[in-house]
């Protein structure tokens, strides 16, 4: 039996290729999470076991999809970052981000009784949305982590001090939303520190800064690795048969690598001039201890 | 501290709203499932614990996205049906997908124990991925579906008779791919007769014709039902009143409805005919039993 | 001289492909067109000569491009419908709607000479934007041209009432505005009547409802038409075989068809009823005399 | 008279936002100019005021929309660049597209006459469809350039070949193709120098590199000129201050610049040092005399 008298509607599935050489970050955001913390009674302002098990997840993406350069995670959002030179999927949206989304439901649900063995999951489970957006230059995907970290920090000084005045001050949550409203992270820190004794600074990096996870090398010293040459356009033949042996010995190194999760100021320079790898998507040394 | 100077990067996310109006069918597909099943030992040509668990699956989409009217399964594959008239998530085309099969993908994971109690997974994981692909009419909406119901026939009278010879005609694969390439439906159907004593009609129909799933009020005497009127368009306010007060109904007998499998055809007229809650989007009558 | 080394850029062209089996409107609009009717003393409220030149470059635009089933006029917009059937250009929405828009353009330029023979055309030229929108069924399309025609009626009705309160009433333009802010139809007929002896209902159909431009055949009997039926989906070979004949014969017929300009209701389905061979994309009779 | 029940169709126009901080490249293409260039019985292998006309064109393109910075135009096509920075119609594609389709539309039909005074245009008439095409990098951009330079170049020589063998030589058209087909460009160079006494090298410049076309400003000895900094990304208040004062003076100084057309090199490096502005988007030192 043949089929081609339906085959038609094939017709209909419109290409979604993202634009060459751009960066793209697949952002995937926890559904309901704020009623899903609830109900498994997640500690506030933080739940240590939580990031552990987002990392976790993270963590098993970047393993499984090494086109995944660097991944940035704060509360329950993660986002995962392409080279722009990334030819995943030949590059179609929907391909790519629905892979990662499902990559990391799977091994967030996986996981789970790992770091909570004591709450058994139970429907309606755990779920995530995502998206791919497209940035043109290092500036802006630079930026758009920055605009992340900065967002970590300001919620979790936000939180910091709203759970401590509700858990260590007894003010009932309208009250203490009510304090905070339109304050000054100057006048949070002090809150926190005139009330409370605690200095926000000595709050734990986790928290402040939340989750950076990539292939790690060995650090370089700022200034001594070249600047990444702009590698866009073609190259000759005997320039593509040299880059495919490349191809297979980086791929082996980037096997390699350990998977590493940090808590790092990712906005400074400092932080990509110490890892060109992230950046020129080549790998670098493997450091001899991980 | 002001996130204004990153702020700006947002404007890089790119509409994606899918067209009003039309069908829209969310297709997942299990990523390296071929791999997967050998890793798990999947029974071949079927493995019903397999199919069972993604009929669960699909089963529990249907239950935490009501608007899912429909859905159709064969082998790693789901296709989730969302009414013309479905407004969720605006109809952004990457949330729809992630957040379907992100569900699915967390469901595949926490059921798997109770399908496969002897066979824990371990990483790689499960995953799948997925696109959404729009259709204009309920002709184009229905022949994707006959399209699929076609190639489930066309791959499980193969998939059969392959392993037929294989595993019972004790023939090495290479030589059952040899034997049935070129192979019309009628010379499968007479191997399987004539050498394994198999009648394919007899097979079960969860095999010869995948997966249904669907939201079962009772069934409706073909022709007595009124053709859904084309509701395209704009309504007086009155009649938005009305439909305020009837989407809330529509939405709690939604709710009451079990959400059943069934293994039938859904090419021919009278599947829809009886069922005019598919394309009408309106409940139907509560079953008295399930 | 080999191009390869460059070549790659072509890659970055993405594809633009209207979804199939979706009526397809183009909506060009005049780009300044409020000065530029000033620049060349456009006669107020509507300008005859103005009005026959938009008219004018329609018609060629349907004659050079029988794919156009109908077109819609008001003021400095023309709307181009392509039946959902339309393949032309492999439906890609750029080349689509920039052929319109520049043949339009052209003949508009070409044509200014014979409407406007006393007012020589100077840079800045007249030029026009336009755009492709999807229409999935006929109610949306037919409520998109209602749309446009009802628009007509309102713009004229209060500019008709605005120039007899400037031109007539001697009001500076000003407070004619503010005379007419917020008023009703029935007011602004009132104020015509009252002051003005103007009935409005016995202005030029040409300015209350627009016009219309279509491949004209012979009126058919309401009722007496067989309603198109939903041609979606495959075809035997054999139909194929008959339809390549009569996709020839079409040609001919359409080609053969006068293209006439209308001041009509298509909003009521009378219109609709008696010309079917605009949504069945079928040519009718030709006419004897046109 | 309230337009609320047709205006809903309104919601089927989709977002065609281009990507911001990219490069712009919207290509026309004359539609069938094979054809209508026989019909003016255009010279070959170049028509001196066909080429004119075309550039004259695109002169006026830049004009009206300061936005593109520099067009390269060869045979009947143009390709005119937008500034990643450009915000023109929020870079909305279709609007970006069609107006410069159209404004180079209406130059080229009243601009005719002054090229081909003795040859009116009859119907039917000119027209150019049109694309845009998005490039992340000044790389990207400038290979694109390259690429269409490098198709003049082989063209042109192709052309001249050709027509030398007909024209010159005698050959009908089927045996200069057949004696050219898989020649190299030392081969054509060969026949027209040996045969024809034609040295390709001292061909004019104009058919041999093509057109290109932006404001003009005093050059810039190369090396002098400071790398455009990478802008990309937010600027403080103040900074925004500034420059909303710098942007009202460089459009004063855009305004000044002559639009020139010059047939030069522009693949290699040095046509980009010597005119930083068309990189930077800076205007640069108006020159004293043009």
């Amino acid at each position: 039996m043949a089929n081609s008298k339906y085959e038609y509607v094939r017709a209909f599935e419109q290409a979604d290729i993202l634009l060459p050489n751009t960066w793209v970050v697949v952002r995937i955001d926890g559904r309901g999470f704020h009623k899903f913390s609830d109900k498994y009674a997640f500690e506030k302002p933080n739940d240590r076991r939580g990031i552990d098990l987002m990392n976790a997840a993270a963590k098993a993406v970047l393993k499984e999809l090494p086109d995944v350069v660097i991944a940035y995670g704060i509360s329950d959002e993660y986002s995962f970052v392409l080279h722009k030179s990334c030819t995943l999927f030949e590059r179609r949206s929907s391909k790519l981000v629905t892979t990662i989304v499902s990559t990391f439901t799977s091994y967030y649900v996986h996981f789970w009784a790992q770091y909570f063995p004591d709450l058994p999951l139970s429907p309606p489970l755990p779920s995530f949305d995502g998206r791919a957006v497209q940035y043109p230059s290092v500036r802006n995907l630079r930026d758009y982590l920055s605009w992340r970290q900065v967002d970590c920090h300001i919620n979790n000084l936000y939180n910091t001090t709203f759970w401590a005045l509700v858990q260590q001050g007894g003010m009932d949550t309208k009250t203490a939303e009510k304090e905070l409203a339109g304050s000054l992270a100057s006048e949070k820190n002090e809150i926190l520190f005139s009330r409370f004794k605690i200095n926000y600074n000595n709050e734990p990096d986790m928290y402040k800064k939340g989750s950076v996870v990539f292939r790690d090398y060995e650090l370089v010293e700022p200034g001594s690795a070249q600047p990444p040459a702009d590698e866009d356009g073609a190259k000759t033949a005997e320039e593509l048969e040299i880059s495919k042996t490349q191809v297979e010995k980086d791929k082996k190194r980037r096997a390699k690598a350990p998977i590493t999760i940090h808590h790092l100021d990712i906005i400074k320079d400092e932080f990509w001039e110490r890892r060109p790898w992230l950046l020129s998507n080549k790998p670098g040394k493997i450091p001899k201890e991980t």
